[in-house]
């Protein structure tokens, strides 16, 4: 438990009900915080920047599946700070209604990322796999309808939560399965961050020529920093042409870092600075 | 039509049903082509690995969506050579059973993707929209269950294959949207492609340290090489190490480029060259 926020009983956008990964890892980071529980990223960047949320959490990286772009563009287009960065360890677990068992069990809902990394234990079973928006909205409706013959795969927590029972544990085919969160406020700070490894996220894009992005990055090699993340988009409404996004192991708010910040704009065709941001590691218990 | 196999009536593995843009893609490179029709790009890549097919088609990126990380995963896996590359323009359309109007219609199902391109016109629809895995197969089912009160969203060819009714035309959102493919061959070669432009895509790792990355695509920019994409994926099992893809403007298998690729080869880790291949551009009739 971090306690990160300068506000007492914040409020936290979430993607996902009660019981999500992205609850999950609010919980780590917040004291006494009030959820708005969306169905959809655009709508937590919303709730930020109209301020309804102090806070939003959105998940940015999975180790396994990569990184979702989408939060990418939303990033960009949004200007919201990114203020903080957590790792959260993702486990699957099958959960079903109270007392039964898994011979009774002949279908199975989940999100398509968490079917995907749990396909070892899936094809152990006869069940019929059915793709759902959410793992633990899964748990919530077969609660709520009392579905006997249905199991979802979904978090601890989600079971907890909704009162449901876990029939087997740690379905993951790959156990390591992280997931790297943001922390977005657009007037917020966070305490208790000030020790910690800094990063600064940026975003940009560079005159279409052959060695333009090396001399981005030699600019940052010559400063003796490292870049934890590279990641390109496609320019929307200009397929083939590209932004870039990148992730450096500094403070941008410290005057030494300044320069290079400078140097990079000058290089760049824009430049954007999505926030340096202290990273809280792995949370758990 | 291209016609770009050097052996007749060729056996092609698709992503997908018939209808489906893979289909559409092969259609303007194969004369003649017998279709292996996959439910996964797992499949697609296993038949082109056991030679089951001459040729696989894949997409690669869309330049809304962006890369299709999974299958920049698989290329890495399996070692089969890229041998070209092709540009569709994806063109959605609303397709219901013939005779039926837009009146009628309270369920809209298609792939997730296609859903995403198509929120403005799905916006001013009262229906309830499902999401399916793929789009042509939405309008097969449709077809063969003789559903009156469902429409799909799906290519024309999807309409056209299995006799259904456009009920409206292009509903995509933003017009400017086309899919990247490459195709996949263990030994076959492709006729027609030696006068196009070349592109090589790379896969390899790096140490990580700052500047390493700069100084590996600082070797490319002096050597005048336009870089068209970059990708950085996570390494399986070891969280927050990266893989990158980059895709550079040169011929590979020309002595003029070998040298470049042997220096790359020594700053790297590893390399993987995953093929030196023609460009056919954007395919129209």
């Amino acid at each position: 438990m971090h306690d990160i926020s300068d506000i007492e009983d914040p409020v936290v956008s979430i993607q996902g009900v009660k019981g999500s990964f992205h609850h999950i890892a609010a919980e780590y980071l917040f004291k006494g915080a009030s959820y708005l529980e969306r169905g959809s990223f655009d709508a937590v960047f919303n709730d930020c920047a109209t301020e309804r949320a102090d806070y939003a959490l959105v998940a940015i990286e999975n180790s396994i599946a990569g990184s979702l772009l989408q939060n990418y563009d939303l990033l960009g287009q949004h200007n919201i700070p990114i203020i903080g960065e957590a790792l959260l360890r993702i486990e699957h677990h099958l959960i079903a209604y109270p007392g039964v068992t898994l011979e009774e069990i002949d279908e199975i809902w989940s999100h398509p990322m968490a079917i995907n990394q749990t396909h070892e234990f899936l094809d152990t079973l006869e069940a019929t796999v059915i793709e759902k928006k959410d793992t633990a909205e899964s748990v919530q409706i077969i609660r709520d309808r009392k579905l006997k013959h249905v199991a979802a795969i979904a978090s601890e927590k989600a079971a907890e939560v909704y009162g449901m029972q876990i029939l087997k544990r740690n379905i993951e085919t790959d156990p390591n399965n992280y997931t790297r969160f943001l922390v977005l406020s657009k007037h917020h700070t966070l305490k208790n961050g000030q020790s910690l490894p800094f990063k600064t996220s940026l975003h940009f894009s560079l005159v279409e020529q052959p060695g333009s992005l090396a001399a981005f990055l030699q600019i940052i090699a010559e400063a003796g920093v490292n870049m934890t993340m590279i990641e390109s988009r496609p320019q929307i409404g200009k397929p083939w042409q590209y932004d870039f996004f990148i992730d450096l192991n500094i403070n941008a708010n410290l005057e030494e870092n300044a320069a290079l910040l400078n140097k990079l704009k000058e290089q760049a065709l824009f430049l954007q600075n999505l926030g340096s941001y202290p990273c809280f590691g792995y949370l758990k218990d």
